[in-house]
């Protein structure tokens, strides 16, 4: 096994003078020696499980974001919707393999501030490097594939598929990763581990990706959104908003219980390693991100039922959800470097933002079947600024690495810098991803290749570009069900039985 | 680092014996004693990792209640318990935050012996404090939000949510968090951990809670349902029980699964760490926690589906389902203390005193659509029980770090002070439980905030209370829908007309 | 502490030298040698949990299938399908503890090469035990879990449930055992850890089952499904086939997703350590296998996206999640021998094989409903013998421990040795599962107890054996429902209204 060379030599020298007989010298020289690097793997080892099975709970949103986006749509589009969720993940590894972490992350702290341009279909993996190595690449796809899940609630009901392949391609391929490397990577130009060339002197704190991930996604959804327009009949002839209620408030339920879950990857994960070292309580910086992160959301979902209840004289378990993920999106940037009190006000904050930006959206006659745009790029925009206002030093310099002197939050005295780069940051992602997304939905919708036609969108998209219906409770086929039972005996009543005739 | 200063001094009588060098001598010293620390790095890092992850499958529980219990009501009720699952977990979180832990745990060996009195929103919370950090925090407030989990299926389709609010709030603020430091606080009276004052010598053995949690949900759950008395419908006039179907079995399978799957962090991860320490094993603790609540729950599944099909002339998965959630229940007090065998003998019990406490629920004319108090609450009496008869002595002495000489299991010739301190145990939850429940809800009652309206009843809570309908499968706003295609040719009926309306 | 030997010598001459008093010794040996044990200590509890929380995804799969099966069959039939699932798990408990686990692995090297015979209900386990242990056991229950689940969707909605419980039991407890032992046991004849008679001089080389679990319950799905015959109404009176859909997609993708979360457990866990050891960097090992999973299961579901729009004219996502599954399934195999670049190739080919597969069932007249035999046992098929073309030399060393000059995948250059080994395994698998399964179920169809009768097919299992629907949408009771509101104002039609009136 390696060992140190001066110890090594110190131990030779111990040996020496206490006439240990060579059999002695060489089990003294092995095990203390030794130690070194088993106490290493060790260390590696628990590490790499905790990345990987953050990465594990990250993927487990995409079923999240599933039952949630099936939920909140028609049952007539429940098909068309889990399919993009599928493909975010699917397709997304594909290119994320190709293309996707190279941008993002290839070529470490040698690449340049705006784009990575190395590793692309992981040509130097290696367990060696902190960065390009097969864990981290299954933690960052499965982050890339929950932007790309954010963008596609904001259209559902009224987007072609193909449309649909076009910009997740776009974005997950290209978008996103180079805000990740900007923010993330350690050449990045805001990253707050760029190191060598550190702007504003402390660089952008998204921990988990309020902005990265969040507002990205909710962004990129807006555009579409806002250049196809909103579902027919959701504002009638005089404007006024018509409810188009989701088909299933358990799904919805079941995809927020999900995220969750999820969640718990998404942020405590983000540190990348669990186990203490050099006097960092990497344990304790994790398990406070998960309080934080709970807190937020439980403050949010709290704040929701209430205020919902108080405004519409219904309790609602939708808008609390909706709520609960609002908290959530919120504490994603800050959860390592902010207290739990903090985490609680801030879970109130998000819960009036997303009421606030749900109003702002009937007023302007936007509409996200999945309020996501509201939702993500709302609360995400919240959770990016409130780092620059309640980041603590000490945790600050804990979770980031960072030295004496660094900007911190400006309510702990820490100046106006952190904000300041929270604010340029969430300016350029906002711009960023608002001009690339944009182009390519304007040039989509141009070609005709973006919204489908009204006698689709009134069929629903599982009938017209699927050739069937996500529920069935009647196989329409005959059989010798016919002949041998009444035919309304046992079955219900067919729900999309043109659906069923036509697959 | 830090370095034991003996072990220093005697290295430095070493390098100097030697003749090291300075630089020879210090990297003797820096590495040697260096490892101690980063050794316990080690295991800090993967301790606080089991920690948070069994945290994280106890809250998958929650998603599991949610969907049980949705599936468990009728349609139109789905909603309205569905938010109280989420809210449970949501709202949990933060009066657990400010100060359900601390009546549990705050305090450690120092408080009182009958509520901890400290560290109220996390006030002095510490990496290094074994019980009063951040990973622990959220491993109990996942259990605090399972207790009230399963009250609300007791009294689930006829409570007011504002009756909900007032009795969740009480009981994960108050009433489970001083049950939690009575027997598992350093302090708790019964608890097993009170090293300076060990009751019967042995002190309550309920490893995972069946009686902390189980035995609590389940009684509160009966008070509640006993003193709102029965579902409109759910006994004729000749007093024969008439069946009212969940609407789900999808849904009630689902759930299953899930409380399954949860129930591996809340049974296992109970042992709160899974490094080996001082010579006992706690990684093979915490496998044969896992193997003894798979097969009490295994054997209780077998148990029931025989049972049920010979006493019904058919299979059923639904009670299926909720044997085996008993079998888990039963074997919550002593996974890590019985052997595997027992954990079979332990599951054939639950599934007949599951069967037996229906049956009399039956007689008594009490209505649970959950079955929870007999499920929690007479499953988890029965696990309690079953330690006092079945822990074996090394089991205990391993999980519970007890010396020679400490009671065990009473037909292992342990003697009969654990079965003492067990139904002690046992009674003193249950009374205190029904006491404190049973006064908050008949003063519910009283001032007209527990049961709703015989009409709202009849509506169902989603509409009445929510003003909505988990399921939608017309949105029924004609839109364009109604002029492009015949109304019946891709949409189903609305299952509840009605309440889309009035949304 | 215990500590070598020779080590405790050389220190004590060490202290011995250096004049060291009595404490000062005692320390420095305490603390030396200690550490040998403590970093033991700390990678046998990564190494535990890890193995336990992959055992946990891989149950988390049970969930998975269940969910997929019930969305992939007639709600009618939904009932029946979730309760073999149910079972699978539960009933598979208890008899993988009694013999199940025995027959797989009882007896390590000792044992002979065709079936183990030792350690019936877990009589010797040790924590010490590499292979007969608490933790070792719960991975391998999930794993014979998985595949009866396989099973029980070729021969759904048409198997008497009594059926079911023989072939089940026999299949869990004798039929994959026996193959299990084969190819994992250190005793197996083909098992490429049988160190001491290495078959072909390398062994199968099947790292998590494409064989062992994979094509056993797919080939025993397609004895059942082929003995029985198709469903009523598959095949029309010309032989055309009729689609029979399943009643929800919803179901069919929770069920991928949640199948998907599992297979981390699966592929990867199969390592069963993620400590580095001697210099093999177990956790990169385990994090590649993560990837490749990924990727294939990614490049089969875009090829399978693309070559059923193709084929006919629709996006299908039902489609693509077994194309997905099918990636997964033939992954399954070489996970940690393959490179990344070859899963994606891997996957591609799994869809073709799928739809080939497909294609041939139809010309067959094989009736499937869960694609099972198709999906498991085809792709299954292509994933075992990949690995004889593609396994990477070094690859294959680290995960395996080969030494220099081992056969390795034939389009390396390593010969047609291993190739060999891949097929002679693949067709003793399939020969065995055939006859064994063959054997039981043409014995349950002579006696009349495998299939159930026309009528019971039409009215579906729910109602007939279950006397039951899994979906009520109205309580048919009355009770005081109906007179105070009109009936069809917030209920739906009863779905399955007779089911409903029979309970």
């Amino acid at each position: 096994m390696a060992c140190n060379s001066t110890l090594e030599a110190a131990l030779a020298a111990v040996a020496s003078a206490a006439k240990l007989d060579v059999n002695q010298s060489a089990v003294l020289t092995d095990f203390v020696c030794g130690y070194d690097g088993r106490i290493g793997d060790a260390v590696t080892g628990t590490n790499a499980m905790f990345l990987l099975f953050s990465a594990y709970l990250v993927f487990a949103m995409q079923a999240g974001f599933g039952m949630l986006c099936a939920g909140s749509v028609r049952a007539k589009n429940a098909l068309n919707i889990m399919l993009t969720n599928v493909m975010d993940a699917a397709a997304g590894a594909i290119s994320f393999f190709v293309f996707g972490f190279a941008f993002a992350f290839g070529g470490g702290a040698e690449s340049n501030a705006f784009i990575g341009d190395y590793n692309f279909a992981q040509s130097h993996f290696s367990a060696d490097d902190a960065l390009a190595n097969y864990g981290m690449w299954m933690f960052q796809w499965a982050f890339a594939a929950a932007a790309a899940g954010i963008t596609s609630g904001s259209i559902a009901e009224r987007t072609q598929f193909t449309g649909y392949l076009a910009y997740s391609t776009f974005l997950t391929g290209f978008v996103y990763p180079v805000i990740a490397h900007w923010v993330w990577a350690p050449s990045g130009w805001i990253s707050a581990f760029n190191t060598g060339n550190m702007f504003l002197d402390v660089g952008m704190v998204d921990f988990a990706g309020s902005g990265v991930v969040h507002m990205t996604g909710g962004i990129a959804g807006f555009m579409g959104a806002w250049i196809e327009g909103p579902r027919l009949g959701r504002f009638d002839a005089k404007g006024r908003t018509q409810e188009m209620k989701g088909h299933s408030g358990t799904l919805v339920v079941l995809g927020t219980f999900l995220l969750w879950f999820g969640w718990y990857g998404f942020n405590p994960g983000s540190l990348t390693a669990i186990v203490p070292a050099d006097g960092v309580l990497k344990h304790a910086i994790v398990a406070r991100a998960a309080v934080t992160t709970t807190l937020s959301g439980g403050a949010a979902a709290l704040t929701t039922l209430f205020a919902r209840r108080w405004m519409t004289g219904h309790w609602n378990v939708t808008d609390v959800c909706n709520g609960l993920l609002g908290g959530f999106a919120a504490v994603t940037a800050g959860c390592s470097v902010i207290e739990p009190w903090a985490a609680i006000l801030l879970g109130f904050l998000a819960a009036w933002t997303l009421i606030g930006m749900n109003r702002l959206a009937e007023r302007i006659k936007y509409d996200d079947p999945l309020e996501a745009f509201q939702l993500h790029g709302g609360c995400g925009l919240l959770g990016v600024v409130f780092v620059g206002l309640l980041a603590k030093k000490s945790f600050l310099m804990e979770a980031y690495g960072k030295v004496e002197g660094t900007p911190y939050g400006l309510f702990y005295g820490g100046g106006g810098k952190l904000l300041a780069a929270q604010l340029i940051g969430a300016i350029c992602i906002a711009a960023w991803t608002a001009v690339t997304m944009g182009v390519l939905f304007y040039a989509l919708q141009m070609f005709g290749l973006l919204r489908i036609t009204q006698e689709e969108e009134a069929a629903g998209l599982d009938l017209t570009a699927h050739g069937n219906s996500s529920y069935v409770f009647d196989d329409g086929k005959g059989g010798q069900d016919a002949k041998l039972l009444p035919p309304d005996a046992f079955q219900a009543k067919a729900p999309v039985k043109q659906g069923t005739e036509r697959v």
